[in-house]
């Protein structure tokens, strides 16, 4: 856990907030900034920005607030600036569009320094360059309490290209990307060695068995790279979502406004062999950790039967399952071919 | 100031947050919504929205937290609701724009209550009416702390349309619509009658002598009618900015960005009387509360000369001075003709 917090606890010199104010940090985080995209017209430094979107604009935003959804006892602000920006590419990318902008409101409280605003910006325009987006705007205010960050993201598609939740039709086929339950051991990791750490703090705890994991909960990413493969391979998915909340919660999401059920395998379920042994240790069952922890940003998607051929044996993409009527219900079928009901559960943050 | 609270303390039944959940908030919450404008296409529900904008897409994001922006001790929540759309439209407007949309992410802690949620909603669709926009997203989230509020605006506008603050020219004339320093003397008002509650809760105070500043104050409204009427009259302006920093700060924004000065006049500063009465009982310069007080969102812009005769006469607009070059200076000329510099003070938050 020391390990992750080098980045802060190294910096020597420290900078005051005040020394800069307002309107001097926002110039010292931003004079650097590159405009990626050709539909980004104005940036920075007016009282809005201009952007200029052929095609449908997508527009979504996400707040992360301290003492909520990150601890920064164990997050490096590195690390959490690109988190932050990644979450809201997620929601951008479970659409089918392709992120061009976004905007960043922070709240700062005087406990951080310019250093530690600095690491912060360094995670977020790693972000921006990764997801070839521009940071055009934001606000940077006080906080009276913890550090606060609300991200606007925005992106483009065609009309007929954007992807809802809502449209899966029945014998559709369910995907996922990647795999499931990593972000929710990372953070029971993190959380255990915190605890460790307190009770004993000469206890210097090597993660480096569970870095799978963490960089799971630390660092996700948002699965751009599977929105540009679906392309490429011909594929427009029939409905969508970001695995934020866990894959149970979600599924409740494309079911429900897609007025179908779904019948899953528990032997599909793509979990990584880190994330499973890591669940063992925890006594935790490996299955909850996929449907109900939440934190992946993988995406879920349907796919016409038609298309089945064209993913099959893609490394990157699993078939979990496929949609039925409404009045079959939400079925998780386990390798004993037993009928369990999926539940909703939703993610529980920290607090 | 209790009357001011009436509307929170009057709630005999209390819901508390848990009891609907997060999903079940939001869809309380944005179930009555109708979409006004033809370029929203999808609203919330979804993981992102989609909006359809011909023209350049104005961008727009400010966050306002407890504690440092607003007080809720004298603060009813659905003039809060109202402020926080009305500071990020006030953007818009100050672009040229017309607004179109906004998003909503907010910070709530348990100690609040759904009425109390339902409150600050009340005031954000009362200003999404006002003002002619949808609220089309946004995240609604635990806070650790207190009451947190980010809110982004997008507008609309055609290239050659959109007014920036760097394309103030030489000669120009510099407008200010409405008047000045009322919000800043309001907060005076508000934290005077706080001390005297707070040393005295026996006490009622009555602040209907103060309404006009404490509603400049509690209540702003975005100048999107000047917006409007200076399209009517033919005007575009060549520069505008919001006065959310104070006249002083805003007007060193227009300087510095356009590369010129200002040379303006004391005798031509618009302030109420109720302000100029205010200001003058709590031993304020009113020309201080005018160029230092933030929040009143009024517009400053700059016109050429040749349209100075279509708004001479103008009741709700007022010319205050001329941009000349940088060398001669941000000069204040007073009533005795005294030649003082302007000083961008900026504008102090709570704490």
């Amino acid at each position: 856990m020391k390990k992750e917090n080098n980045q802060q606890e190294n910096n020597t010199s420290r900078t005051e907030l005040g020394k800069l104010g307002e309107f001097g940090l926002i110039d010292a985080m931003t004079k650097d900034i590159k405009i990626q995209n050709k539909e980004t017209k104005l940036g920075v430094g007016d009282d809005a920005a201009v952007i200029d979107i052929k095609e449908h604009s997508l527009i979504t935003s996400d707040m992360l607030l301290e003492g909520i959804h990150f601890d920064l006892s164990y997050t490096p602000l590195t690390h959490l600036g690109y988190k932050a920006v990644s979450v809201n590419i997620s929601d951008i990318a479970a659409m089918n569009g392709i992120p061009k902008q976004i905007t960043v409101n922070l709240g700062l409280s005087n406990r951080f320094s310019v250093e530690a605003v600095n690491a912060l910006y360094q995670g977020i325009y790693a972000a921006c360059d990764d997801y070839n987006v521009d940071l055009i705007g934001g606000d940077t205010t006080s906080s009276a309490a913890g550090l606060v960050i609300s991200i606007t993201a925005i992106g483009e598609q065609a009309e007929d290209k954007i992807v809802k939740r809502s449209t899966a039709k029945e014998s559709d086929i369910i995907c996922v990307s990647g795999d499931l339950g990593g972000a929710f051991m990372g953070l029971n990791v993190l959380q255990r060695e915190k605890e460790v750490f307190k009770s004993n703090p000469d206890m210097q705890p090597d993660i480096d068995k569970y870095s799978y994991v963490v960089e799971r909960q630390l660092k996700p990413k948002a699965r751009m790279d599977v929105v540009y493969e679906l392309k490429e391979l011909g594929i427009l998915p029939t409905s969508m979502i970001d695995i934020s909340d866990g894959l149970a919660s979600e599924l409740f999401h494309i079911a429900t406004q897609s007025g179908l059920g779904v019948q899953i395998y528990e032997d599909k379920l793509p979990i990584a062999t880190k994330t499973y042994e890591t669940a063992v240790e925890f006594n935790i069952d490996p299955n909850t950790a996929a449907l109900n922890g939440g934190e992946d940003y993988e995406l879920l998607f349907t796919i016409t039967q038609d298309d089945y051929e064209k993913i099959k044996n893609h490394m990157e993409l699993t078939t979990i399952g496929f949609m039925h009527p409404k009045k079959k219900g939400m079925n998780f079928i386990t390798k004993n071919n037993q009928v369990i009901e999926v539940k909703a559960q939703g993610w529980q943050h920290l607090q």
